[in-house]
């Protein structure tokens, strides 16, 4: 006779299964050990523990972002729970779908307000743990009895899917141990927003009005709509309308960057030459999943004027000024794309754009930034995973034309250094499992990231070789944190990081094959033929490789953007050394580009 | 002619150093870096940088708990100091007084609720994060005017040593660079607190009248002793009361265990046979800074009867159930050691206690735990700084008696794991700084920690390496989560860990000497051997010593707590294959004892 009665936090566990999730991320502690054996016994549900919190709410994040369904996380009562915060908050910012569940004290205990390990004070209130997270996340079951338990869970699984962000399950140890009906699992739980079709239409109207008006409109392809599960209705929206279409940096690669209609990354002031002026030609700019944060607008560099101006933002869209309320993004692409016309209204010539500049340090034999980003380009794969770190990489990867199905996981609004290591071990069990069930055929999972930035989660690598990842590793080995020196204190020891030598790195966690996985370049010659290793091309298990540049030498736009901010600043940077290898810091014609350490 | 007005940043770090804090720890962000070139203006404050934030806010703590100033470390907005809040919530806690400096956005970016980077949403409140840590401090700077600041500045460092616990200063990158006058720093912040003397004296009278009266008192030292900074006089009081006296786990080694009226832990049910007796035997229990936690009464089993007690707080005293309120732990207990009839009162016998008892694994040539702990009693010497983890170590540590001058550094409260490890470099620094200005005579810095908890922090080691530590880190190896294993789940995957191979730690943090500095024991005499090399006796540079020993071996006063809790853990325990190396799980007369792996 079969089961009819499961545990709470089994009854969880399989919710969380219905909806997507595959692996569960975290930790272990005594306020969940007794519910994470729930997790094995759902069927297809795995565990991969995390080496501590914040990493695992990294991975959460990196899995969501590359499965479209949430991330999951499970920490233990106060330690835990708050180890993983700064996590949650970075998918907050980025609309990044993670259930955190935290295990919590029992009932009995925080009724009896007992001096229980991870607690504040005499008389602790074990609840304020709670509270610090309580503007971090879109909404919360505070589970404390059984029968509204499983309601409770449902509503915030579907609050993470409709507002593509954070939620918490805070479960009580003693009541994930009481029971529930099995029954209540039949029913899925429906995720689909609630369209307001009236509103819909209003919406879809004006935006088609507006377009067949519009002589030169163009398209801006933002982050939003992969966070809004909107990427395939996006891909349509630009083919059918065939007109010229960017993307931020956030954006890239979201519709591929090979087809005939892209013109390049628009990013304000800080674009390469040429694609600015494409932008500003435009009678008409439509925005997906805009999200115009300093550091995808290059310091709100790219000035848009609002009565030429479609925004089609996650739950409303603007045009010219007019809000249309209460639609959301993907229904509404997707109404779109039936209502375009077909053939296009529109037929645009693809702009041209001045030739690529050579830097003056094209003939270095050293590594240089100028030459490594255009390098990657030749490396890089359809279908591959890309995660770039905040630093010089998120810089760097302007340069890189992406092949087609890039996903590109990438942390550009909230920038909390050390995310990206971590949340290359998420995106890449997530790419295994669309691998294993066949859902798309994915390349590689590879990490951008610099020496500065690993160091703070170096240790989710050792996970990453425990779960037998393949990914490709590329850290930058520039002694420290470039992309503050650039910004201030150039010679300042705090800028100075603690040395690594990287041989030691997979050895230390019992990598396979250390010797062969390994790889350093200091020249451009060493790094061509580390690329050319087919363990490298084609790895059978994880490989590391690092790279080892100036100090001072990084991606012209970031040295650029910042000369941009303000004279001063250009000042600054001419003082302490760093140079143009462009030739200047401005960006008209010819000029602009790479900063160097001479 | 000297400079009269400085910056505000400077007058911060400027007063910070004024009230003994010399090293600040941290992580550059862009909202601080300004700021932080003023550390280097600061006569005698040094600057070291840590290798993510949690790590730096446990190096704070630690360094607070040696030195008995604050510890201090500074991040950056939102992303920084969301990752230190696990370790200010630990020091709140703890006791322990921590400030915590975070470099926000500029005021324009606040009041115009701009999408900086590290923000959320379109519209962000910069305020948000400053919200999440509101619970989790005493007291916090949120500075915002020029003319204020100082003097806001002043209030909370004066609330971080009085309360003893953390307080925050938020600082607006721009208002840092505002000035003020340099002669503010002339008066130094008053730091007593503010006694009541007439309070004073009744309660001390109370304590007296007491004491008197009882003809077999006893003491009770515990933590808070060493949180209000009222060491030396605690150790005084215990000498002129001369009569038996106890410490709690937390509050080993404050008092010196060498003293002549010393009988050992009083852990409760869980104490080294004989000790529960003869506190028991005691008419009057006087406690010194009690932490009634469960992790400090062995699951709250050290019964106290509360017409037999005296509890001296650190605000308030309670006689036999009658509070004295309005009172300072220190200058209560310098009043009452002035107040203490010399020569004593009391003169009693110290009690026997029964022999130590062999364990049935005594003759095993391999590593384990029952012999370890005793065996480390040996290496440790007068003055040495002790971290101890969370887990089987803060378990194991009971079973040394310490020689004089120990400090005990341990989290047994909070208990997060991964404090110990970055409480080191905390704990280090502080100790050579102590030792550079010949304030006290300190032995070695020692860790003892597990696999499972180094991990968290394990790049933490990276910095000592950097700042020329010569800690001695012991590290055991066992695979995984011992203490969760005995807990739950002893043979479920996510109790085990990334496997390490700790010879490639030193490596790859450029240890000068890696060779000679790594030691791994297997047996016993491996480990007898280690401890009698010159340079892990009196070490030249950090040293790290790998204990391998079993997945379910444990030191016995963790093995019992948990089968003293119910007869269903007991058999949990027996049934998943743990063993009682004393011969039962219980403590009645020679038996009780350590559990191992059979």
């Amino acid at each position: 006779m079969a089961e009819s009665k499961i545990t709470l936090g089994r009854y969880m566990w399989e919710r969380i299964h219905q909806i997507g999730v595959d692996t569960i991320f975290g930790v272990p502690g005594d306020f969940n050990l007794q519910f994470l054996d729930s997790i094995f016994h759902v069927n297809g549900l795995k565990w991969v523990g995390n080496q501590n919190e914040l990493n695992a709410a990294y991975a959460a994040d990196g899995y969501a972002r590359i499965k479209n369904t949430p991330g999951c996380l499970v920490t233990t009562h106060g330690v835990g729970e708050l180890s993983a915060l700064n996590g949650i908050a970075g998918s907050m910012s980025e609309n990044v779908k993670v259930v955190h569940v935290v295990g919590q004290t029992t009932r009995a205990m925080q009724q009896n307000h007992m001096m229980i390990h991870h607690s504040i004070g005499a008389k602790p209130n074990h609840q304020v743990y709670n509270k610090a997270s309580e503007g971090l996340r879109f909404a919360a079951a505070e589970l404390w009895d059984v029968q509204s338990a499983p309601g409770e869970i449902d509503r915030v699984l579907k609050e993470c899917v409709i507002k593509s962000g954070p939620v918490y399950i805070f479960l009580p140890l003693d009541l994930s141990a009481e029971m529930v009906d099995k029954s209540l699992l039949e029913k899925k739980i429906d995720l689909s927003p609630q369209v307001d079709e009236q509103a819909q239409d209003k919406a879809v109207r004006a935006i088609t009005a507006a377009i067949a008006e519009a002589k030169q409109p163009t398209v801006l392809v933002d982050a939003l709509v992969q966070r809004f599960g909107a990427v395939r209705e996006a891909k349509k929206v630009v083919q059918m309308l065939n007109v010229p279409f960017f993307s931020t940096v956030m954006g890239k690669g979201i519709v591929d960057e090979t087809e005939e209609t892209f013109v390049g990354v628009w990013n304000g002031e800080i674009s390469t030459p040429g694609v600015k002026e494409v932008a500003k030609a435009a009678d008409l700019v439509i925005t997906l999943g805009y999200l115009p944060c300093d550091t995808n607008t290059a310091g709100f560099s790219r000035q848009l004027e609002e009565d030429k101006m479609i925004h089609i933002n996650p739950f409303d869209v603007v045009v010219k000024g007019t809000c249309y309320p209460s639609t959301f993004l993907q229904p509404l692409l997707a109404a779109l794309s039936t209502t375009l016309p077909s053939p296009p209204n529109h037929s645009i010539a693809k702009p041209h754009l001045p030739p690529p500049r050579t830097p003056l340090d094209a003939d270095a034999k050293h590594l240089t930034q100028s030459w490594l980003w255009p390098t990657m380009q030749s490396f890089i794969a359809p279908g591959d995973v890309i995660v770039s770190e905040t630093g010089t990489s998120n810089f760097g990867i302007c340069d890189i034309t992406f092949p087609a199905d890039i996903t590109l996981v990438t942390q550009i609004y909230y920038g909390s250094i050390g995310f990206a290591t971590a949340a290359t071990l998420g995106a890449d069990v997530a790419r295994r499992e669309l691998e294993a069930a066949k859902t798309r055929a994915l390349g590689r999972t590879i990490l951008l990231t610099g020496d500065g930035s690993m160091a703070l989660t170096i240790q989710e690598i050792g996970t990453m070789i425990k779960a037998q990842s393949k990914a490709v590793l590329f850290v930058i080995n520039n002694k420290g944190y470039t992309i503050e020196r650039l910004i201030w204190g150039a010679r300042q020891p705090y800028n100075d990081i603690v040395p690594h030598d990287y041989a030691h790195l997979l050895p230390l966690y019992h990598h396979p094959d250390p010797a062969s996985s390994f790889h350093r370049a200091t020249t451009k010659e060493e790094l061509t033929a580390i690329l050319a290793k087919p363990q490298v091309r084609q790895p059978e298990c994880l490989q590391l490789v690092e790279l080892v540049l100036d100090k001072l030498d990084t991606s012209w736009k970031l040295g650029t953007t910042l000369a941009w901010r303000s004279d001063e600043h250009k000042e600054y940077l001419t003082k302490e050394g760093f140079v143009d290898t462009y030739g200047g810091w401005g960006l008209d014609g010819a000029a602009g580009g790479s900063v160097k350490w001479s």
